[in-house]
C-alpha cells in the first residue's frame, strides 16, 4: 500500500501511495550558487521521480524554500527554463533557512506516477 | 489524468488529480493591511477553488506564512470569520518571509473535488 | 467524502480524503527543551494517528519547521529514535518562528489509513 525507496532511519528519499509519491526536501551542493543549487536540486528531483516512475511532467505541488528572498529571480531563471512547457505544478515559494547555513534553496516537491 | 488550469512556464494556479487539488500559493495585495491581505487572498482560494470544482467547505489542508508572526491575531480574526462552520481544514502556520517584502500573508491550499 | 476530527472554528485536528489523512500543524509544550518539545509533538502525533485509524508506520511526509536550525541535530535525535525502523517518511525541514516565541519545533504531517 506505501512503497519507500531509499529509506534510512531518517527520512525515505521516496514514498509512494495512491498514485502520488511525495520526495523528501531536494538541495543542491552547498558551496555552489544559488543558480547551479537550484541546477543541482533540479536534476536530483529528476533523478528521484524517474526512480518512482514519475517525472518531471507529473509535479503536482512544489514548495520552494529560499534561504534568502534575494535569491528568488535567481532561482526563477533555473526553474523557468526547467518546468517542461505546459506542465508546471502549483507552486509556492517562501524564505526558510535550512539545514546548513550554505544552503540556498530547497524544494519539497510532491508529484503523481502512473500505477 | 492531471488537469492544470491556469498554466504559465512557471506554475499552474490550479492542479487537479485523483479527486485533490493544489492550489498555487495565494497572497492579497502588496500595499494593504494584513486583514484585507488575508480577505482578497481568502477571496482568491475561493475563486480558484470554485474553478476547480471544489469549494471552502472541501479544503483538506492549509498552511500558512506569515512574513511576521506578530501578525498571527489579526489574520486569524479574518481566517476564522471565513471558514465555513464545521468545515475548518487541518492547518499549520509559520513565519516566513514572502516574494516581496510588502507582502504579509500567503496560503498554500489543498482540497478535494468532486470527481 | 470528508472526515473532520477535533473540529472547532480555525481547524480541525484531523482530515481525512480518499486513503490520506493531515493533520494539523503539531507542536509540544512552549517552556520545555528541544527535545522534550518534539517528544511531546510526537505522543500528540501518535495519538492523532491512532485517532484517524492510522499509525506512525504510515506516515508519508513530514515537514518540519524548526524555530532555530541550531536545534536541528537535538530534535533529529528524537526522531530518528520515534520513527518505526524501515518506514521512515518523506522529510523537509526548514527554519521558521512558530506562533508563540517559545515553540521550538512544529510537525506538519500527512499519512495514509486504512480505508
Amino acid at each position: 500500500m506505501i512503497e519507500r525507496i531509499e529509506t534510512n532511519q531518517r527520512m525515505s528519499k521516496i514514498v509512494k501511495h495512491n498514485g502520488v509519491v511525495y520526495l523528501c526536501g531536494q538541495v543542491g551542493i552547498a558551496e555552489d550558487s544559488v543558480a547551479e543549487q537550484t541546477r543541482e536540486c533540479l536534476r536530483r528531483v529528476e533523478d528521484l521521480l524517474a526512480k518512482a516512475g514519475s517525472s518531471p511532467s507529473k509535479i503536482l505541488q512544489a514548495i520552494v524554500w529560499l534561504a534568502d528572498m534575494e535569491d528568488f529571480a535567481e532561482m526563477n531563471a533555473v526553474w523557468d527554463n526547467w518546468v517542461p512547457e505546459g506542465y508546471a505544478p502549483a507552486r509556492a515559494c517562501g524564505e526558510a533557512k535550512l539545514a546548513r547555513p550554505e544552503l540556498k534553496v530547497e524544494m519539497i516537491v510532491t508529484a503523481a506516477y502512473d500505477a
